[in-house]
């Protein structure tokens, strides 16, 4: 066993990358395959089985886990957002640089678009045997919503642009809440789980109107790849070019939700952090007085 | 990005609210919010899809996430409470200055109002599509329903009352279980994650009766909204002025809950706890002359 | 608040109970209440909702959260049994005194009685609506089976038996998993939310036979309870006298799991946790010779 | 007690393994054996009671819960892989020695054969019951799919390989990202836990095309079983010689997951760890000194 770790540990360094924001976006491309691939996977199960083999309670399960695991597969390196929101939520809080930004929302893309592309694969003989061999983007035997979001029968746009931005501005505030350097509500080490709770109650509770992306990257990798695999420009045509606000409503609700947790609660545990730390100094510095009195009595 | 910075830190330090009450009050508002806005969305998205994207489990584990989101975001301000029965359980037990009560009484009914004026926000196309234009609060196309509570054809109000009581008397004992100083049960942290799991059990298990609101805030704050909103007076006069009941009898059940817990429990493990302490002080003296000792043959 | 904390803990200490055993059969008796009010309210749910309100995955559910409750409720006094099962093994290992098990047993029946009690009288209209009044054991619409366990029409008595016996060994080896003191496989805190877990899989995958018992006590405070409120004599006769399947049965299930896990694992671990300890004291003697050497160095 | 005490230390003495790959064997022959027990119970809950007991949701449930239980009751000895293609990954890795590798396998697929075991056992009068007393690999009341995994009716026997491949694949770059040694993304003692979340969404997602085996032994065990018990030689046959691609496939998808997550994660994280830990070393060094020099002014 010995050679056999020479070997890897050779192969390892010298596959390693140097640049720090390459590895990074590396990494959350793959974080957001994790996602799309299993929360677009869920939906193809649903549709293409019928409802035998799944319901909409399985896809808000999958896109919630999804999510759980996509940021524990690349949470340490790159922070694990998996969703331009995010990272411009972050951003616009000065906790990440703004060069970021378009580099992860290139490479979330990117990652969305593999992931189902993955999921194409897995189940071509299904989506063919499902619609006779023809890939539909609206219809009975329609399966494009499978990888991209699609507005309901009742919803008009105006009403589907508010959908996105509530939903984007739920989302953000949870996730403000969860990773506030403040806000300590969560253990160390459970984020990446809250959030994935997060993502499964937006599905409970605002999956109907759209299908609840809240994420620019999720919508559009996959919109991309369908269009490129066999649906045709229709993906981007229908219900009125609907594409657009799954795009930019949630950079909208991003702001109204950063608004919202930083007025109601976050300045004010910073505040009160601030003061916390004031006076936990001057009680480490007293403990440490007594803890030397001991040690002096001991010795 | 060093600009950024200042510019927050300054806007930060301007917004910042000095008196505490206020900034406990606001938390409890939006946490509230929180719980209402998952939770009724669930309803919604039952009730308006007609069953196709949820069913009452979805509602159930809704109110259970949204629970622990909504304490997650206000925890660590004001020890989230989202519900008058938890904040007078706490008033009783003299960990919380009753001056409190009414305040986050008011605040949390405030937040349930304004979050179910999220939902209905989101979901107004779908409602229009639901009722024909109608907001009705009985028959076939009824939609207060998703707002506040109503009862079901079987119970009796007397009956009703009693499912408030012992609902609620069920969340207070598994929440004082959850937060007894001297019961640590929970590791520091899950808190937050066990009361969303006491929701949802007790909306599995107590639900069919009457949608177990067991709290005065979440039903009376969505029904001022709905009454306002267009479902007008009858949502307070609806089965002989029902609303009555989930105001009233979750109180009486907080008395009973914390009467059981601190018979059967509560009381016990408070005396274990100090006479372990006074144990404990003495092992805790024994090992440090045993430290000091070994401390001093190593010098 | 000064005179009320005083108040408050001169009546905590009036009512505090100094004989450690009834305290624990105390606590043990309400987390045997919380575990059957909660899983038996999912199944009233369910069966008087006529599906609307739930599933048997919502009672799997339950069960799980309700197990997991009810062991935090009590757990830091009693231990969190429940299950008469649970501290028949304990007591086999030497982990629990003899003298325990008949105590525990009783008041675990008697919190199983008395939480099926709440359920009846929660329900009580419902109960009346779903039997016309009456309270069936057999039949259309029975409602026994709310309480009580009951064998599916497939079922027969030797398979029956068969079937308690392998859901208690399998419940015993998992649990011995999660407490045994060498095996330390789940982190501090979380056993009781494992055993939740545990209780959820032997619901999804061996509750089709004749309900999951898998708990004397759990079957027989209901059957009594039932016996009395209503349903009469039939609860015990019925099905062949079925009611002795889960009272016995589940304490052979008892020893084949303690043997089966003491043999592949339980003996192993501890085996293991002997060297390691003689191991670690090495090191630690050596780390304490280190860090003396440092701090001479220092001083 | 104490007697009985010294009579359990004894027989524990006595009937301890020395060797200590036998005993990782037995207990990874228990952990597969509650893995497949609780998964394919659920599956025949699910196809035994007709669709009353169980969903394809709740199988997923219980296969994801007992992963975790499976890990946590042999994972403290064995490393609780439950999967000759999650030793595969390891030993490919250089993490855990070759030779374990074929002892694994087969000792996995023993667990798997007894797990199948004791589910026929359980359920055997319901399996007479819903066969007519036949035991049947294809048609209407077949049984054979409860045990092993058979392609649904659209797969083709290539997409059937790469659905596999995939599979494991997506399986083991989660596991490699949970239990990394320098990507510590998950809480120390949850990894059991997360690896059952992979577990959930494989099977939320994945397992439309031919059931989510993804594990070599899972499948082999309960398949070998069925042709002894009664199935015979068809549950080899049956489409087109089938039971070869959840052998062979998963090896494959191994080696590509084990290439996808240390090129896009592994190798990045090893190098940053290595980095900190220099780094780390610095300032430990200089915490020590600053530590020293406070302790010198004290004195």
């Amino acid at each position: 066993m010995g050679r056999q770790k020479v070997i890897l540990d050779k192969i390892g360094r010298s596959l390693r990358i140097r640049n720090l924001l390459v590895r990074q976006a590396l990494a959350e491309c793959l974080g957001t395959l994790v996602l799309v691939m299993f929360g677009c996977g869920a939906v193809a199960q649903l549709v293409l089985s019928g409802g035998t083999h799944g319901m909409f309670l399985t896809v808000n399960f999958a896109f919630g886990l999804a999510a759980t695991l996509g940021i524990l597969v690349c949470g340490q390196i790159s922070g694990g957002h998996l969703n331009p929101s995010v990272t411009l939520a972050l951003c616009i809080l000065g906790r990440e640089p703004w060069k970021k930004f378009p580099v992860y929302f290139l490479f979330q893309t990117l990652g969305a678009f593999l992931g189902s592309g993955v999921i194409f694969g897995m189940y071509f003989d299904a989506l063919q045997d499902y619609g006779n061999g023809l890939f539909l983007v609206e219809g009975q035997n329609a399966t494009a919503d499978i990888f991209a979001t699609y507005p309901s029968q009742h919803l008009s746009l105006v009403n589907g642009f508010f959908d996105q931005l509530i939903g984007t501005a739920a989302l953000i505030v949870c996730i403000l809440a969860i990773v506030d350097p403040h806000n300590n509500s969560v253990p160390k080490g459970l984020e990446a789980f809250t959030v994935g709770f997060v993502v499964l109650v937006i599905g409970l509770s605002m999956g109907f109107n759209s299908g609840y992306a809240v994420n620019p990257a999720r919508d559009l990798g996959p919109r991309i790849f369908t269009a490129i695999a066999g649906w045709g420009s229709a993906v981007f045509t229908a219900k009125d070019y609907w594409f657009f606000v799954p795009i930019f409503a949630p950079f909208i609700g991003t702001l109204v939700g950063v608004l919202v947790y930083q007025l109601m609660v976050g300045y004010h545990v910073e505040g009160e952090a601030r003061e916390n730390t004031s006076v936990k100094d001057e009680e480490d510095k007293e403990r440490l007085k007594l803890s030397n009195i001991s040690t002096r009595d001991a010795v």
